[in-house]
Protein backbone atom coordinates (compact mmCIF):
# COMPACT_ATOMS: atom_id res chain seq x y z
CA UNK A 1 0.00 0.00 0.00
CA UNK A 2 1.87 2.81 -1.09
CA UNK A 3 1.48 6.56 0.40
CA UNK A 4 0.34 7.68 -3.02
CA UNK A 5 -2.80 5.92 -3.12
CA UNK A 6 -3.56 6.94 0.11
CA UNK A 7 -3.28 10.75 -1.13
CA UNK A 8 -5.15 9.55 -4.28
CA UNK A 9 -8.23 8.01 -1.62
CA UNK A 10 -8.00 11.46 0.27
CA UNK A 11 -8.05 12.98 -2.44
CA UNK A 12 -11.38 11.80 -3.58
CA UNK A 13 -13.30 12.74 -0.23
CA UNK A 14 -12.11 16.52 -0.85
CA UNK A 15 -13.70 18.80 -3.50
CA UNK A 16 -10.70 19.99 -5.13
CA UNK A 17 -12.11 18.18 -8.76
CA UNK A 18 -14.21 20.85 -8.85
CA UNK A 19 -11.58 23.22 -9.89
CA UNK A 20 -10.90 21.24 -12.59
CA UNK A 21 -13.83 20.52 -14.30
CA UNK A 22 -15.46 22.07 -17.27
CA UNK A 23 -18.88 21.96 -16.59
CA UNK A 24 -19.69 23.30 -19.96
CA UNK A 25 -18.79 20.00 -21.04
CA UNK A 26 -20.65 17.88 -19.00
CA UNK A 27 -23.37 15.64 -20.80
CA UNK A 28 -26.15 17.76 -19.12
CA UNK A 29 -24.72 21.13 -20.64
CA UNK A 30 -24.24 19.29 -24.19
CA UNK A 31 -27.99 18.54 -24.07
CA UNK A 32 -27.47 15.08 -24.36
CA UNK A 33 -30.73 12.97 -22.64
CA UNK A 34 -30.29 12.03 -19.44
CA UNK A 35 -30.46 8.24 -18.54
CA UNK A 36 -33.75 7.25 -17.47
CA UNK A 37 -34.35 7.80 -13.33
CA UNK A 38 -35.71 4.15 -13.20
CA UNK A 39 -33.88 1.35 -14.62
CA UNK A 40 -36.29 -0.20 -17.32
CA UNK A 41 -38.25 -3.11 -15.82
CA UNK A 42 -37.27 -6.66 -17.27
CA UNK A 43 -40.48 -7.24 -19.72
CA UNK A 44 -40.95 -10.42 -18.34
CA UNK A 45 -40.74 -9.98 -14.68
CA UNK A 46 -43.84 -10.59 -12.55
CA UNK A 47 -44.91 -6.57 -11.17
CA UNK A 48 -46.14 -7.16 -7.19
CA UNK A 49 -47.79 -3.90 -6.03
CA UNK A 50 -46.82 -2.49 -2.72
CA UNK A 51 -48.89 -0.49 -0.29
CA UNK A 52 -48.67 2.92 -0.12
CA UNK A 53 -45.12 3.54 1.27
CA UNK A 54 -46.12 7.12 2.78
CA UNK A 55 -48.93 6.11 4.19
CA UNK A 56 -47.37 3.20 5.29
CA UNK A 57 -44.42 4.95 6.84
CA UNK A 58 -47.30 7.73 8.33
CA UNK A 59 -49.40 4.88 9.91
CA UNK A 60 -46.27 2.69 11.30
CA UNK A 61 -43.66 5.10 12.26
CA UNK A 62 -45.39 6.77 15.68
CA UNK A 63 -42.33 6.85 17.75
CA UNK A 64 -40.88 10.72 17.69
CA UNK A 65 -38.31 11.51 15.63
CA UNK A 66 -36.04 12.23 18.42
CA UNK A 67 -36.60 9.29 20.03
CA UNK A 68 -35.90 7.39 16.89
CA UNK A 69 -32.30 8.88 16.66
CA UNK A 70 -31.60 8.38 20.05
CA UNK A 71 -32.52 4.51 19.85
CA UNK A 72 -30.54 3.95 16.51
CA UNK A 73 -28.15 1.17 17.04
CA UNK A 74 -26.26 -1.09 14.99
CA UNK A 75 -28.68 -4.53 15.28
CA UNK A 76 -27.51 -8.22 14.00
CA UNK A 77 -29.59 -10.16 15.88
CA UNK A 78 -33.15 -10.54 14.07
CA UNK A 79 -35.94 -12.53 15.38
CA UNK A 80 -37.21 -15.18 13.05
CA UNK A 81 -40.55 -13.12 12.61
CA UNK A 82 -41.63 -11.71 8.86
CA UNK A 83 -42.28 -8.38 7.55
CA UNK A 84 -45.20 -7.40 6.48
CA UNK A 85 -45.58 -5.89 2.89
CA UNK A 86 -47.05 -2.74 4.53
CA UNK A 87 -43.75 -2.58 6.75
CA UNK A 88 -41.36 -3.08 3.87
CA UNK A 89 -43.66 -0.82 1.68
CA UNK A 90 -42.59 2.06 4.82
CA UNK A 91 -38.73 0.96 4.73
CA UNK A 92 -38.93 1.51 0.62
CA UNK A 93 -40.59 4.42 0.74
CA UNK A 94 -38.54 6.49 3.76
CA UNK A 95 -35.25 4.94 1.62
CA UNK A 96 -35.85 6.03 -1.93
CA UNK A 97 -39.50 6.85 -2.56
CA UNK A 98 -40.49 9.42 -4.81
CA UNK A 99 -42.21 12.42 -3.73
CA UNK A 100 -42.45 14.82 -6.58
CA UNK A 101 -41.45 14.25 -10.62
CA UNK A 102 -40.90 17.30 -12.01
CA UNK A 103 -39.64 16.35 -15.75
CA UNK A 104 -38.80 12.98 -17.59
CA UNK A 105 -35.18 14.49 -16.00
CA UNK A 106 -35.43 15.21 -12.90
CA UNK A 107 -38.02 14.04 -9.61
CA UNK A 108 -37.63 14.87 -5.99
CA UNK A 109 -37.54 11.60 -3.75
CA UNK A 110 -37.36 11.58 0.22
CA UNK A 111 -33.89 11.38 0.68
CA UNK A 112 -31.89 14.55 -0.51
CA UNK A 113 -29.19 13.80 -3.76
CA UNK A 114 -26.95 16.08 -5.04
CA UNK A 115 -28.95 17.28 -8.48
CA UNK A 116 -31.63 15.62 -7.72
CA UNK A 117 -30.07 12.74 -9.52
CA UNK A 118 -30.68 9.88 -7.23
CA UNK A 119 -28.23 7.16 -8.88
CA UNK A 120 -29.53 4.04 -7.03
CA UNK A 121 -31.32 1.27 -8.02
CA UNK A 122 -32.89 -0.83 -4.79
CA UNK A 123 -32.50 -4.79 -4.73
CA UNK A 124 -34.35 -6.78 -1.91
CA UNK A 125 -33.36 -10.32 -0.74
CA UNK A 126 -36.13 -11.26 0.71
CA UNK A 127 -36.37 -14.01 3.05
CA UNK A 128 -39.36 -13.40 4.97
CA UNK A 129 -41.58 -10.97 3.90
CA UNK A 130 -45.40 -11.59 3.96
CA UNK A 131 -46.98 -12.55 0.58
CA UNK A 132 -43.51 -12.56 -1.35
CA UNK A 133 -41.40 -15.68 -2.40
CA UNK A 134 -37.89 -15.82 -1.23
CA UNK A 135 -35.43 -14.05 -3.65
CA UNK A 136 -34.65 -11.26 -5.43
CA UNK A 137 -36.76 -8.18 -6.04
CA UNK A 138 -36.06 -4.85 -7.51
CA UNK A 139 -37.79 -1.55 -6.06
CA UNK A 140 -39.62 -0.13 -8.86
CA UNK A 141 -40.47 3.59 -7.26
CA UNK A 142 -41.81 5.51 -9.91
CA UNK A 143 -44.47 2.39 -10.04
CA UNK A 144 -45.03 1.74 -6.30
CA UNK A 145 -44.35 -1.69 -7.46
CA UNK A 146 -41.56 -4.68 -7.01
CA UNK A 147 -40.21 -6.54 -9.72
CA UNK A 148 -39.31 -10.32 -8.78
CA UNK A 149 -36.26 -11.00 -10.37
CA UNK A 150 -35.30 -14.29 -9.27
CA UNK A 151 -36.85 -16.71 -6.77
CA UNK A 152 -34.02 -18.72 -4.18
CA UNK A 153 -35.14 -20.75 -1.60
CA UNK A 154 -31.74 -20.15 0.48
CA UNK A 155 -31.51 -16.39 -0.20
CA UNK A 156 -30.12 -15.81 3.02
CA UNK A 157 -27.17 -17.68 2.61
CA UNK A 158 -26.57 -16.25 -1.00
CA UNK A 159 -27.09 -13.25 0.50
CA UNK A 160 -24.68 -13.47 3.39
CA UNK A 161 -22.35 -15.45 0.78
CA UNK A 162 -22.00 -12.57 -1.19
CA UNK A 163 -21.19 -10.20 1.81
CA UNK A 164 -18.08 -12.40 3.14
CA UNK A 165 -20.07 -14.77 4.98
CA UNK A 166 -20.80 -12.10 7.70
CA UNK A 167 -23.61 -15.15 9.35
CA UNK A 168 -25.87 -12.19 10.81
CA UNK A 169 -27.10 -11.53 6.92
CA UNK A 170 -28.12 -15.44 6.52
CA UNK A 171 -30.76 -14.44 9.50
CA UNK A 172 -32.13 -10.93 8.30
CA UNK A 173 -36.16 -10.69 7.07
CA UNK A 174 -34.91 -8.84 4.10
CA UNK A 175 -31.57 -7.12 2.83
CA UNK A 176 -31.61 -4.09 0.96
CA UNK A 177 -28.93 -4.11 -2.11
CA UNK A 178 -28.26 -0.52 -3.27
CA UNK A 179 -26.62 -0.38 -6.66
CA UNK A 180 -25.17 2.77 -8.30
CA UNK A 181 -25.81 4.01 -11.86
CA UNK A 182 -23.06 6.35 -12.06
CA UNK A 183 -24.64 7.66 -15.47
CA UNK A 184 -26.95 9.18 -13.98
CA UNK A 185 -25.13 11.39 -11.77
CA UNK A 186 -22.18 12.03 -14.26
CA UNK A 187 -24.52 13.34 -17.08
CA UNK A 188 -24.41 16.44 -14.87
CA UNK A 189 -21.44 16.37 -12.73
CA UNK A 190 -18.69 14.40 -14.52
CA UNK A 191 -16.05 13.28 -12.79
CA UNK A 192 -17.52 15.33 -9.77
CA UNK A 193 -20.06 12.67 -9.52
CA UNK A 194 -18.84 9.87 -7.68
CA UNK A 195 -17.91 11.85 -4.06
CA UNK A 196 -21.68 12.83 -3.77
CA UNK A 197 -22.70 9.51 -4.79
CA UNK A 198 -21.36 7.89 -2.00
CA UNK A 199 -22.69 10.80 0.32
CA UNK A 200 -25.85 10.35 -0.86
CA UNK A 201 -26.05 6.03 -0.14
CA UNK A 202 -25.04 7.45 3.43
CA UNK A 203 -28.12 9.28 3.31
CA UNK A 204 -30.30 6.57 2.03
CA UNK A 205 -28.94 4.17 4.51
CA UNK A 206 -29.75 6.31 7.65
CA UNK A 207 -33.03 6.42 7.06
CA UNK A 208 -33.62 3.28 6.81
CA UNK A 209 -32.09 2.82 10.38
CA UNK A 210 -34.70 5.56 11.60
CA UNK A 211 -37.52 3.80 9.87
CA UNK A 212 -36.09 0.35 11.70
CA UNK A 213 -36.61 1.82 14.86
CA UNK A 214 -40.00 2.77 14.81
CA UNK A 215 -41.03 -0.59 12.84
CA UNK A 216 -39.38 -2.97 16.47
CA UNK A 217 -36.84 -4.19 13.37
CA UNK A 218 -32.98 -3.34 13.27
CA UNK A 219 -30.40 -3.29 10.63
CA UNK A 220 -26.71 -2.91 10.50
CA UNK A 221 -24.92 -1.24 7.27
CA UNK A 222 -22.38 -3.42 5.54
CA UNK A 223 -19.43 -1.68 3.35
CA UNK A 224 -17.35 -4.86 3.38
CA UNK A 225 -18.53 -7.62 0.94
CA UNK A 226 -17.52 -8.88 -2.36
CA UNK A 227 -18.11 -6.84 -5.04
CA UNK A 228 -18.19 -9.64 -7.57
CA UNK A 229 -20.74 -12.25 -5.70
CA UNK A 230 -23.22 -8.92 -5.46
CA UNK A 231 -23.26 -7.78 -8.47
CA UNK A 232 -23.44 -11.49 -9.90
CA UNK A 233 -26.43 -12.14 -6.99
CA UNK A 234 -28.17 -8.78 -8.12
CA UNK A 235 -27.98 -9.67 -11.91
CA UNK A 236 -25.86 -6.29 -12.65
CA UNK A 237 -22.88 -5.89 -14.72
CA UNK A 238 -20.42 -4.35 -12.17
CA UNK A 239 -19.42 -1.65 -14.75
CA UNK A 240 -22.66 0.69 -15.45
CA UNK A 241 -24.27 -0.70 -12.56
CA UNK A 242 -22.53 -2.11 -9.44
CA UNK A 243 -23.72 -2.66 -5.40
CA UNK A 244 -22.66 -0.07 -3.27
CA UNK A 245 -24.27 -0.50 -0.05
CA UNK A 246 -25.81 -2.99 1.72
CA UNK A 247 -28.44 -3.35 4.56
CA UNK A 248 -29.84 -6.38 5.91
CA UNK A 249 -32.88 -5.73 8.52
CA UNK A 250 -35.31 -8.22 10.72
CA UNK A 251 -37.24 -8.05 13.65
CA UNK A 252 -35.57 -7.47 16.79
CA UNK A 253 -35.15 -10.36 19.26
CA UNK A 254 -37.84 -9.47 22.42
CA UNK A 255 -35.42 -9.29 24.85
CA UNK A 256 -33.48 -7.36 22.66
CA UNK A 257 -35.52 -3.97 22.34
CA UNK B 1 -12.05 14.30 -18.86
CA UNK B 2 -10.37 10.84 -19.45
CA UNK B 3 -12.46 7.49 -19.27
CA UNK B 4 -9.61 5.85 -17.21
CA UNK B 5 -10.73 8.52 -14.29
CA UNK B 6 -14.26 8.05 -14.83
CA UNK B 7 -13.15 4.12 -14.24
CA UNK B 8 -10.90 5.21 -11.70
CA UNK B 9 -13.74 7.20 -9.88
CA UNK B 10 -16.26 4.49 -10.47
CA UNK B 11 -13.81 2.10 -8.53
CA UNK B 12 -13.71 3.56 -5.39
CA UNK B 13 -17.26 3.22 -5.17
CA UNK B 14 -16.58 -0.04 -5.25
CA UNK B 15 -15.81 -2.53 -2.97
CA UNK B 16 -12.89 -4.53 -4.79
CA UNK B 17 -10.38 -3.17 -3.07
CA UNK B 18 -11.31 -5.21 -0.33
CA UNK B 19 -9.74 -7.84 -2.13
CA UNK B 20 -6.19 -6.21 -2.53
CA UNK B 21 -5.84 -5.40 1.70
CA UNK B 22 -3.53 -7.82 3.60
CA UNK B 23 -5.71 -6.58 6.90
CA UNK B 24 -3.00 -7.73 9.21
CA UNK B 25 -0.46 -5.09 8.02
CA UNK B 26 -3.23 -2.06 9.29
CA UNK B 27 -2.31 0.27 12.43
CA UNK B 28 -4.85 -1.70 14.41
CA UNK B 29 -3.46 -4.82 13.39
CA UNK B 30 -0.09 -3.46 14.16
CA UNK B 31 -1.14 -2.84 17.58
CA UNK B 32 -0.66 1.36 17.10
CA UNK B 33 -2.18 3.17 19.16
CA UNK B 34 -5.37 4.80 17.41
CA UNK B 35 -5.61 8.39 16.66
CA UNK B 36 -7.87 10.49 19.14
CA UNK B 37 -11.25 10.27 18.92
CA UNK B 38 -11.49 14.06 19.26
CA UNK B 39 -9.27 16.07 18.33
CA UNK B 40 -7.62 17.82 21.04
CA UNK B 41 -8.85 21.35 22.03
CA UNK B 42 -6.44 24.06 21.66
CA UNK B 43 -5.37 24.87 25.05
CA UNK B 44 -6.09 28.92 24.82
CA UNK B 45 -9.81 28.55 23.27
CA UNK B 46 -12.77 28.91 25.09
CA UNK B 47 -14.79 26.57 25.68
CA UNK B 48 -18.66 26.77 25.84
CA UNK B 49 -21.05 24.49 28.00
CA UNK B 50 -23.43 23.29 25.56
CA UNK B 51 -27.05 22.16 27.05
CA UNK B 52 -27.49 18.00 27.30
CA UNK B 53 -27.88 17.37 23.59
CA UNK B 54 -29.58 14.22 24.07
CA UNK B 55 -31.90 16.02 26.77
CA UNK B 56 -32.49 18.96 24.19
CA UNK B 57 -33.59 16.65 21.52
CA UNK B 58 -36.21 14.86 23.03
CA UNK B 59 -37.68 17.58 24.48
CA UNK B 60 -37.80 19.37 20.97
CA UNK B 61 -38.29 16.48 17.97
CA UNK B 62 -41.78 15.56 19.37
CA UNK B 63 -43.10 15.06 15.16
CA UNK B 64 -43.09 11.44 14.63
CA UNK B 65 -40.57 10.23 12.84
CA UNK B 66 -42.29 9.40 9.76
CA UNK B 67 -43.69 12.60 9.43
CA UNK B 68 -40.24 13.85 9.67
CA UNK B 69 -39.10 11.99 7.07
CA UNK B 70 -41.84 12.72 4.94
CA UNK B 71 -41.26 16.42 5.55
CA UNK B 72 -37.97 16.50 4.81
CA UNK B 73 -37.03 18.86 2.00
CA UNK B 74 -33.75 21.08 1.20
CA UNK B 75 -34.67 24.32 2.50
CA UNK B 76 -32.21 27.38 1.31
CA UNK B 77 -34.73 30.06 2.36
CA UNK B 78 -34.18 30.72 6.20
CA UNK B 79 -35.95 33.67 8.25
CA UNK B 80 -33.93 36.20 10.51
CA UNK B 81 -34.43 34.05 13.86
CA UNK B 82 -32.02 33.31 16.05
CA UNK B 83 -31.49 29.36 17.12
CA UNK B 84 -31.34 28.64 20.74
CA UNK B 85 -28.28 27.34 22.30
CA UNK B 86 -30.35 24.10 23.25
CA UNK B 87 -31.28 23.70 19.56
CA UNK B 88 -27.96 24.22 18.24
CA UNK B 89 -27.48 21.32 20.88
CA UNK B 90 -30.15 19.04 19.50
CA UNK B 91 -28.32 19.25 16.36
CA UNK B 92 -24.79 19.16 17.36
CA UNK B 93 -26.37 15.79 19.64
CA UNK B 94 -28.09 14.25 17.03
CA UNK B 95 -25.73 14.23 14.31
CA UNK B 96 -22.17 13.56 16.41
CA UNK B 97 -23.39 12.75 19.87
CA UNK B 98 -21.43 10.30 21.78
CA UNK B 99 -23.64 7.55 23.40
CA UNK B 100 -20.92 5.35 24.92
CA UNK B 101 -17.40 5.15 25.46
CA UNK B 102 -16.49 1.47 24.98
CA UNK B 103 -12.66 2.26 25.49
CA UNK B 104 -10.13 4.76 24.51
CA UNK B 105 -9.98 3.98 21.11
CA UNK B 106 -13.52 3.42 20.89
CA UNK B 107 -16.92 5.37 21.15
CA UNK B 108 -20.57 4.54 19.84
CA UNK B 109 -22.11 8.17 19.00
CA UNK B 110 -25.69 8.59 17.53
CA UNK B 111 -25.08 7.97 13.69
CA UNK B 112 -23.63 4.73 12.78
CA UNK B 113 -19.98 4.85 11.34
CA UNK B 114 -17.91 1.54 10.23
CA UNK B 115 -15.87 0.10 12.27
CA UNK B 116 -17.36 2.91 15.31
CA UNK B 117 -14.26 5.11 13.58
CA UNK B 118 -16.21 7.88 13.27
CA UNK B 119 -13.88 10.45 11.53
CA UNK B 120 -15.07 13.54 11.57
CA UNK B 121 -15.37 17.35 13.56
CA UNK B 122 -17.67 19.31 13.49
CA UNK B 123 -17.28 22.98 13.01
CA UNK B 124 -20.00 25.50 13.05
CA UNK B 125 -20.09 28.86 10.86
CA UNK B 126 -21.81 30.95 14.09
CA UNK B 127 -23.99 33.80 13.05
CA UNK B 128 -27.44 33.97 14.91
CA UNK B 129 -27.14 31.62 18.00
CA UNK B 130 -28.26 32.84 21.43
CA UNK B 131 -25.31 33.81 23.38
CA UNK B 132 -22.41 32.80 20.92
CA UNK B 133 -20.80 35.70 19.33
CA UNK B 134 -20.62 35.29 15.53
CA UNK B 135 -17.36 33.11 14.18
CA UNK B 136 -15.47 29.56 14.04
CA UNK B 137 -16.50 27.07 16.92
CA UNK B 138 -15.72 23.38 17.33
CA UNK B 139 -18.01 20.80 18.70
CA UNK B 140 -16.27 19.06 21.62
CA UNK B 141 -19.00 15.92 21.45
CA UNK B 142 -16.77 14.19 24.60
CA UNK B 143 -17.05 17.33 27.04
CA UNK B 144 -20.61 18.70 25.74
CA UNK B 145 -18.70 22.40 24.91
CA UNK B 146 -17.74 24.65 21.97
CA UNK B 147 -14.67 25.16 21.23
CA UNK B 148 -14.43 28.93 20.41
CA UNK B 149 -11.52 29.27 17.06
CA UNK B 150 -12.04 32.76 16.10
CA UNK B 151 -14.49 35.48 16.00
CA UNK B 152 -15.69 36.97 12.47
CA UNK B 153 -18.49 39.58 12.59
CA UNK B 154 -19.02 38.84 8.88
CA UNK B 155 -18.82 35.04 9.09
CA UNK B 156 -22.07 34.57 7.03
CA UNK B 157 -19.98 36.00 4.07
CA UNK B 158 -17.09 34.56 4.61
CA UNK B 159 -18.38 30.86 4.61
CA UNK B 160 -20.57 31.92 1.46
CA UNK B 161 -17.35 32.98 0.04
CA UNK B 162 -15.90 29.56 0.79
CA UNK B 163 -18.87 27.53 -0.95
CA UNK B 164 -18.32 29.31 -4.27
CA UNK B 165 -20.40 32.09 -2.99
CA UNK B 166 -23.64 30.03 -2.82
CA UNK B 167 -25.66 33.17 -1.88
CA UNK B 168 -28.12 31.29 0.52
CA UNK B 169 -25.31 30.09 3.34
CA UNK B 170 -24.90 33.75 4.16
CA UNK B 171 -28.15 33.96 5.32
CA UNK B 172 -27.67 30.62 7.90
CA UNK B 173 -28.51 31.32 11.30
CA UNK B 174 -25.29 28.45 11.64
CA UNK B 175 -23.36 26.53 8.96
CA UNK B 176 -22.25 23.38 9.45
CA UNK B 177 -18.85 22.51 8.17
CA UNK B 178 -18.06 18.42 8.72
CA UNK B 179 -14.06 17.77 8.48
CA UNK B 180 -12.66 14.65 7.74
CA UNK B 181 -9.76 13.01 9.81
CA UNK B 182 -8.70 9.98 7.35
CA UNK B 183 -6.26 8.69 9.71
CA UNK B 184 -8.93 7.65 11.65
CA UNK B 185 -10.42 5.43 9.75
CA UNK B 186 -6.88 4.17 7.97
CA UNK B 187 -6.18 3.24 11.08
CA UNK B 188 -8.19 0.37 11.33
CA UNK B 189 -9.27 -0.23 7.45
CA UNK B 190 -5.78 0.79 5.56
CA UNK B 191 -6.86 1.75 1.85
CA UNK B 192 -10.62 0.79 2.75
CA UNK B 193 -10.90 3.43 4.71
CA UNK B 194 -12.05 6.37 1.94
CA UNK B 195 -15.21 5.71 0.46
CA UNK B 196 -16.41 4.60 4.16
CA UNK B 197 -16.29 8.18 5.23
CA UNK B 198 -17.89 9.44 2.73
CA UNK B 199 -20.73 6.79 3.40
CA UNK B 200 -20.58 8.14 6.70
CA UNK B 201 -20.77 11.46 5.85
CA UNK B 202 -24.17 10.90 4.27
CA UNK B 203 -25.34 9.42 7.64
CA UNK B 204 -24.25 12.71 9.64
CA UNK B 205 -25.91 14.62 7.61
CA UNK B 206 -29.32 13.05 7.21
CA UNK B 207 -29.99 13.10 10.65
CA UNK B 208 -29.21 16.62 10.67
CA UNK B 209 -31.79 17.12 7.74
CA UNK B 210 -34.28 15.37 10.08
CA UNK B 211 -33.50 16.91 13.19
CA UNK B 212 -34.25 20.53 11.02
CA UNK B 213 -37.25 19.23 10.59
CA UNK B 214 -38.54 18.96 13.67
CA UNK B 215 -37.14 22.21 15.16
CA UNK B 216 -38.78 24.23 12.35
CA UNK B 217 -35.74 24.61 10.84
CA UNK B 218 -34.02 23.82 7.35
CA UNK B 219 -31.14 22.68 5.91
CA UNK B 220 -29.28 22.42 2.09
CA UNK B 221 -26.39 20.00 2.49
CA UNK B 222 -23.65 21.25 -0.07
CA UNK B 223 -20.58 19.22 -1.43
CA UNK B 224 -19.68 22.01 -4.27
CA UNK B 225 -17.11 24.46 -2.31
CA UNK B 226 -14.10 25.79 -2.62
CA UNK B 227 -11.35 22.76 -0.97
CA UNK B 228 -8.68 25.44 0.15
CA UNK B 229 -10.73 28.35 1.11
CA UNK B 230 -12.90 26.33 3.51
CA UNK B 231 -10.18 24.51 5.23
CA UNK B 232 -8.97 27.97 5.92
CA UNK B 233 -11.85 29.16 7.02
CA UNK B 234 -11.59 26.60 9.66
CA UNK B 235 -7.97 26.79 10.34
CA UNK B 236 -7.38 23.46 9.01
CA UNK B 237 -4.17 21.54 7.34
CA UNK B 238 -6.24 19.91 4.11
CA UNK B 239 -4.03 17.09 4.30
CA UNK B 240 -4.76 15.71 7.71
CA UNK B 241 -8.02 16.70 8.13
CA UNK B 242 -10.31 18.79 5.30
CA UNK B 243 -13.80 19.75 4.77
CA UNK B 244 -15.97 16.83 3.36
CA UNK B 245 -19.00 18.65 3.87
CA UNK B 246 -21.24 21.36 4.46
CA UNK B 247 -24.69 21.81 5.33
CA UNK B 248 -26.09 25.70 6.33
CA UNK B 249 -29.17 25.56 8.60
CA UNK B 250 -31.74 28.70 9.63
CA UNK B 251 -35.18 28.61 10.83
CA UNK B 252 -37.50 29.00 7.84
CA UNK B 253 -39.97 31.55 7.13
CA UNK B 254 -43.34 31.66 8.17
CA UNK B 255 -44.60 31.12 4.59
CA UNK B 256 -42.51 28.42 3.32
CA UNK B 257 -43.61 26.04 6.46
Amino acid sequence: MSNDRFTANRTFLKDSIRLEIDFSRTDQNQRLPAPPLQKPCPPDATRIDVPDGATALARLSCLSMGEAILRRESVRKYSSDVLTLEELAALLWATQGVRTVLSPECALRVVPSAGSRHAFETYLAVDRVEGLTPGIYRYLPFDGQLAQLASDPQIGRSAASSCLNQGFVANAAVTFFWTAVPARMEWRYGLAAHKVIALDAGHVCQNLYLACVSLGAGTCAIAAYDQHACDQLLGVDGEEEFTIYIAPVGKRKQADQ
